[in-house]
């Protein structure tokens, strides 16, 4: 069989070339990479030390938005921990991130009962006026009622009220996510003065969930916040009676952008070094909580499968380069940053991962790569399935860093998790280490690290995505 | 059956009064009393109106401190909506309270790694200086084991982390609580400069626990305040590697005693209307939520009870009078004022129940009266049985409120409740509206309405509390 595979695949790129639809390339990879592959999952569900780096991690950097004290602490604690791992090639390679910042935030109802309400800016909203803002409420449950809705909106605070549902991918998240990024433009179309959004999230607490927005530059800027959901509920049982007004005060706003850092380190590959295989995940969190489940568990993760495969019998064939990106809650300058230093490194990246998803269980490999790269899939797949993972999707996008790869083709590949609690937590205070699950640490470590292990042995090169599936340039 | 019933109630009324062990009365209830105890029941079961009481509190007074203007709100709503609801004699009873007011709190690490702290001001503690204190941290786990160590705690910050059992009834509250009481006082003992507690809970939120301290006015009232569980998580992680630095800044105090009322409300009984049946909960609640669980839940239950009791077809021959308490959460200001002013009246109460547990599910009829009780307690427990409550406990305390009147021998009584997640949300900013069950409160109304009905209904008076099981004058 080990015969006649670079035949197969040489066929395969062929056709890939050549533009036809390739037939399927045949079985991709070396018994003894799959071999290998498999005692790095076994190894990581025998206990690893995933959980340990997000404790290491947050106890020391604390909440870390880019370019924030916690953050310089993140990327400090990155070089070093990389370097006692015995990493090679460990740096910090400067990307320039935005600075926004959160100083001060409070809401109440004014009438019919004066009460407070539990609210935080939405990362990057502009600050309210020192007094605040005080409106009546309009109360709507979509961007869409609100495109029919509009004049009502005028010198009123819009109040998105969405509920988000539970599921255990990202579509309740997807479905609901939108009045975040979009809510604040979408109601100063209209003459509103400010947004308040019910939390995106499936828990019940009195602790908001924040998250950026986006605001349209050619609209007014103005100041959105998000209510814990027992907060929105009373909005929403108030206004059932008549009308609600509101104040809230954002002391907040962009700074200066900052110098700060990718941390970067790799396990040299045996015989390809040059080529990589990379896994990434992002050290900056939000500043509410201290980013236990995002992302320190992210890099948790893909430290420890590096690390595994650091210490296997063999190395793989390519180089695994861990990327822990500055900036991915609010403007992707890590991603952007890494793709724009190693443009001319880009065609010879074999593959790449992210983590970024949490401490849930995982349960499927997507991925988004050319067709033929679906043999490789199929041939890891069943190695994932005794970590819960053995099936795939081929509509993956990889994860939000190493998307800016995917303009150059790279396959982009990611666990996907079991997200059912994941938005019970996500963007709040209650984001802490508490909330990580050892076990499923353990078990994203060993996929992540044959997974890796397998991409980086593979003979062949991953057929890269096409370019129709490609982002086109602005 | 009923013919013989007086003459045996008789007997047991003189050999309790002869000081002998009473013999066991015979049954105490007439068929008709049942039958409309019974009746009650299945209508709340059907389907109660407490849950909208609830609402309509916590919507209009929101957090309701007792001198606050909160709790004034929560007064007039009370007066407001009783007479509303058409029961009798509705009036506000004076009372004075204690006020103690929180303004503001933070804390944070100093070292080994800056970081914010979530927490709160325990209820009655002093404030900080205005830069706060800082110190270092003396971890213990109980009172005894600072008593044993008292010599490390001089100059430092005492932390008790001291964790809570999960249990269906008070033992894992009542087991924890007391570092919350004593535990500054015990600190300052030995020259602490100001104390921490793990919050006293079991929930995992980032939202922490206050409650009632009580200083011991000989020793210095040093500051106190309760950590949200992962933040003391994080601090006993750091403590375990080495000296742990911590500052916090608490902005509060006691302010001056305010007027206040208890708000109460009657349905006045068919034939002996000035013998009472008190159905008590309190309006008042801790300042960080609502006051949903505690104790909105209470206040919704003893109202929708007496409400159904009116619309009875034949209202029980003795009073049923709703007492809703100014000041429980920090002084008992409301069931102490109750009792001294309606002190003649005492011997004239046939028994008082409280609701003060929150919203979950009825477990057993609770008791503390002379020993004869237990017949009529035998007689209603079997119309408990299907809300749940088919079993009793003879060693009840009542409740908090009611506690006031143990000196005078009332027999008290209350619904045990489950108490497996109350604890969750006791005392945080999360004791908001959604955390209410209402078919749980349906059957809390239907156990405290049949309960009601019968102990106001019953022929004979209930045996009072023995001397020897009342409180000792101080």
């Amino acid at each position: 069989l080990r015969r006649i595979r670079p035949l197969l695949a040489g066929i395969a790129c062929l056709a890939a070339a050549a533009g036809a639809s390739p037939a399927p390339a045949g079985p991709a990879l070396a018994p003894e990479t799959v071999e290998a592959a498999r005692a790095l999952r076994d190894r990581a569900l025998a206990g690893t030390r995933a959980t340990e780096w997000v404790a290491s991690l947050i106890d020391r950097a604390g909440p870390r938005l880019a370019g924030s004290p916690g953050h310089e602490r993140a990327v400090a604690w990155g070089v070093e921990t990389l370097r006692a791992l015995k990493f090679a090639n460990v740096r910090a390679e400067k990307v320039t991130v935005p600075v926004w910042k959160r100083d001060s935030e409070s809401g109440e109802i004014v009438s019919p009962w004066p009460q407070r309400l539990v609210l935080t800016a939405l990362g990057d909203s502009v600050a309210t006026p020192e007094n605040g803002i005080e409106g009546e409420i309009f109360e709507v449950h979509s961007l869409e009622e609100l495109a029919g809705r509009g004049a009502e909106a005028r010198g009123k605070i819009v109040f998105f009220d969405k509920k988000m549902e539970r599921t255990a991918d990202f579509h309740g998240y997807s479905t609901a996510v939108d009045v975040r990024g979009k809510g604040a433009s979408a109601a100063a179309r209209f003459g509103a003065i400010g947004v308040l959004i019910r939390s995106i999230g499936t828990d019940s607490n009195r602790l908001p969930h924040t998250g950026g927005l986006r605001y349209d530059e050619k609209l007014p800027k103005i100041p959105a916040a998000a209510l814990a959901a027992p907060d929105a509920d009373l909005v929403e049982r108030l206004g059932k009676a008549g009308p609600v007004r509101v104040r809230f005060r954002l002391a907040c706003g962009a700074q200066a952008p900052a110098e700060s850092a990718n941390v970067v380190a790799e396990v040299v590959g045996r015989t390809r070094p040059d080529e990589i295989v990379l896994l990434g995940a992002h050290l900056d969190s939000w500043d509410l909580g201290t980013g236990a489940i995002d992302d320190g568990a992210g890099c948790g993760i893909v430290i420890e499968a590096a690390r595994l495969i650091a210490e296997a019998p063999r190395r793989p064939a390519r180089t695994i380069r861990v990327v822990l990106y500055a900036n991915e809650e609010n403007g992707l300058a890590g991603g952007k940053g890494y793709a724009a230093a190693h443009a001319s490194e880009l065609p010879k990246h074999q593959a790449a991962i992210e983590a970024d998803s949490g401490t849930g269980a995982p349960m499927a490999l997507s991925w988004l790569a050319g067709p033929t790269a679906e043999t490789f899939v199929g041939e890891v797949v069943p190695l994932l399935a005794p970590v819960g993972a053995g099936k795939s999707s081929p509509n993956g996008s990889g994860g939000a860093d190493i998307s800016t790869l995917r303009a150059s083709g790279v396959p982009l590949f990611a666990v996907s998790q079991d997200l059912t609690t994941y938005f019970d937590f996500h963007h709040t205070a209650n984001d802490t280490l508490d909330k990580i699950e050892p076990k499923n640490m353990d078990r994203n470590v060993a996929a992540v690290a044959a997974f890796a292990y397998a991409a980086a042995d593979a003979p062949q090169s991953l057929e890269r995505i096409p370019e129709a599936r490609r982002p086109q340039p602005e």
